[in-house]
């Protein structure tokens, strides 16, 4: 058998535990699988005494990472630190630098720096693996860089954040409001204390963009991203999405046109028959629309500790089966030096239409007003649908209004155009709608 | 740039054209990616003569696969010949034993001398990929294989076969026989003129067989399987699921107990708001019960010409990435010489339950006799729901039991007293319900 793979790990939170736990319970079998053992000689955590129910007594404390990453005698530098800045990027920028293989499972670290950190990689000829980045322990990395390799893509979009899959899989199902089911995420630890990154669609936003760079060939552009979030979806948005056969979804979606990339994250409805509409609570998934094969769709736990800590260990098993000195497949999909720029797609229709939601007063031609303001931004309709609200107050009605392919401006002046009239009673809501392949 | 990887093809039917194509099409961005340029240096078909929209001049052309195995020079054999025997068997092994990597699609080779050659690969320090021969271009192979190294495998099943799933789907969509619904799919080229193969199982059976042993890291047992088809499924069985909640899919399902390993292929009824009941028409789908993960679902394009040269593509693109003389991970997850041996589950109770439709006479006493037969043999029931038949004929009526968790032949047992008592008017149908995690 070949020497052993030597690996240091930077942070020993709940990933970090959950994987040396794995590396130590499963030492031989790994050992059998990857050709050599894979033996934990560094680790650096801010808390070096905790108990972690596993034994890293041989293995070198560092109380700094990038002393870690710097010195110690490893083959491979795991960086679990997190965050876009130091300690974790220079951390890993030293690794690399000086021929370690890395992984990390720090999306913000590569939205921001990725390019430069595939660079050097490349050009040392190591690995930088990042898997568990994206989707947790769904392996849609690899499915992209590897095995879709003779695929051109055109669209890739997903649930990519647990969390508010959680919130609005809860509403639905509870019939509560969006600050309760938070509330509830955040007592099962589902949500943090301050949720505003996760139901912002910050989170989102990391993983799509590093998405887009490995399914289009193009520089990552964390920051040229549409962005809005779950906050303002109320319980009569789910039940209205219901009643028109659809549900309600945080999307991250990247889609290439024929001017450019288009990167957005909002609340969308799917129709209730498709695969991603029956992905619920915590699970994550990601749908690529390949040209060669077609839509392909995986699902699966998209964080916590065990989930990510699955897919670091893949990515070290990677390394592990492969040798020293043998050159290894571009990082980002393509080489980083040959990675396209991006260029941002012009404003265009979306394809999937829109839902508008307007609470009116209740008299005569309200109706031929909304109809006419649609008309006149040029808005073809799929359905309209008129509801009495719910408390049964006759004055007022809730309209619904679904179209077809219109440009997303057009949406927005046929809205501020109806405002003006006066009968809105409460604001106006609008949501996107997007149909997968299957 | 580094030498071209130089590749030779045998068989040049819908999937080797596909292949051809992209290969000759996509030239200058795969040699981007992989580090080098892929040739198609040698070639063999049937007809070499014929149109495939390529121009494969450049390449020598051999009338015997298994001289192009021996004699030509490649560093990689794809094998797109089809059939478990000769000239496939020959051609890859000769392939193998020479030192060259070898990609096949060839379940049916792979099932039954899938252990010997993975053996010959791993002596030899190439590869043996075969992301193709399961689930068309679904990664499922490269996500066991590789991403779930660190876990431990428990269940993994699917819907494996895009004729029976057409079928399927229509059979519930159009309210039509199996018989009508084969026929359409005989007419669209998704099902032979003999469908045996692909409706009675056994194409399934053999995915199944290699799914099993990735997962388990046993050795291949393609005759060890419980082979059910779809050809006596009715139309009343999909009412009866729909009315339930459930819908009727093909599954494979390979699991691990305590006793040994369960294969088995047979109709299945998955609860409506599962990911996998909603993938319909050809699509195949694939979950994996992981212990670190929790559960992964793949879904996708399962079969046709582009979709399995989509994975073959991969396949070569990953040998094109490596450099010759590193050695490689295991072709069946684990080295060959150190797969367990494959030990047959004992008989155990099905966690998912059963679903039973009897056709029965109308009158005092039957229902007490059959919930008496059911309480004897030690079968709890979830529920019982009483129907009449469709005719309208008051002396019928469809009675539908639905068991918790019990023993297959404590089943076949109640239903067999249940025919001794004489009150059944048609034959009785048993199909199992799978409950996936999400």
């Amino acid at each position: 058998m070949a020497d052993a793979l030597r690996i240091g790990i930077a942070g020993l939170g709940t990933v970090g535990a959950s994987l040396a736990r794995i590396l130590t319970s499963r030492h031989n079998k790994l050992a059998d699988i990857c050709g050599r053992p894979i033996d934990i000689v560094a680790v650096s955590a801010r808390d070096p005494g905790k108990d972690r129910g596993v034994d890293l007594s041989g293995a070198q404390f560092y109380d700094d990472p990038v002393a870690l990453a710097r010195d110690a005698e490893i083959d491979v530098f795991v960086e679990l630190i997190g965050g876009e800045g130091d300690p974790a990027l220079s951390s890993v920028r030293s690794a690399l630098e000086r021929g370690c293989h890395a992984v990390t499972a720090n999306k913000a670290l590569l939205a921001r720096h990725g390019v430069e950190l595939a660079g050097i990689a490349e050009e040392r000829g190591v690995l930088l693996n990042f898997e568990a980045a994206v989707a947790g322990g769904i392996p849609v990395i690899k499915a992209m860089r590897e095995s879709l390799t003779g695929n051109s893509i055109s669209r890739v979009f997903g649930i990519l954040n647990g969390t508010c899959n959680y919130i609005l899989t809860e509403m639905e199902r509870a019939g509560l409001s969006f600050e309760d089911c938070l509330k509830e995420a955040q007592r099962l630890g589902y949500a943090e204390a301050d949720p505003t990154f996760d139901v912002e669609g910050n989170d989102t936003a990391h993983k799509l963009a590093l998405l887009t760079s490995i399914a289009f060939g193009t520089r990552i552009a964390p920051d040229d991203i549409y962005l809005e979030g779950i906050s303002n979806i109320s319980i009569e948005d789910i039940r209205a999405a219901d009643d028109l056969g659809f549900r309600i979804k945080l999307l991250g979606v990247a889609q290439r046109t024929d001017s450019g990339i288009e990167q957005r994250v909002h609340p969308t409805m799917v129709p209730k028959n498709s695969v991603i509409a029956q992905v619920d609570g915590v699970t994550n998934a990601v749908a690529i629309d390949a040209d060669v094969l077609g839509e392909l769709m995986m699902s699966g736990p998209g964080a916590g500790g065990d989930a990510t800590a699955s897919a670091v260990m893949g990515d070290i098993a990677d390394i592990a089966k492969s040798r020293p000195g043998h050159q290894h497949g571009p990082v980002l999909g393509r080489p980083a030096a040959h990675l396209d720029p991006y260029v941002r797609a012009r404003m265009r229709s979306h394809e999937g239409g829109y839902f508008i939601r307007l609470t009116v007063e209740d008299k005569t031609g309200v109706f031929a007003s909304l109809a006419r303001h649609m008309s006149d931004n040029g808005i073809s309709l799929e359905s309209i649908v008129q509801r009495s609200t719910q408390n049964g107050n006759g004055d007022k009605k809730t309209v619904i209004l679904v179209t077809h392919a219109t440009m997303e401006a057009s949406v927005r002046q046929a809205v501020d155009s109806i405002s003006s009239d006066g009968y809105l009673l409460d604001k106006p809501q609008v949501i996107r709608i997007e149909r997968p392949g299957n």
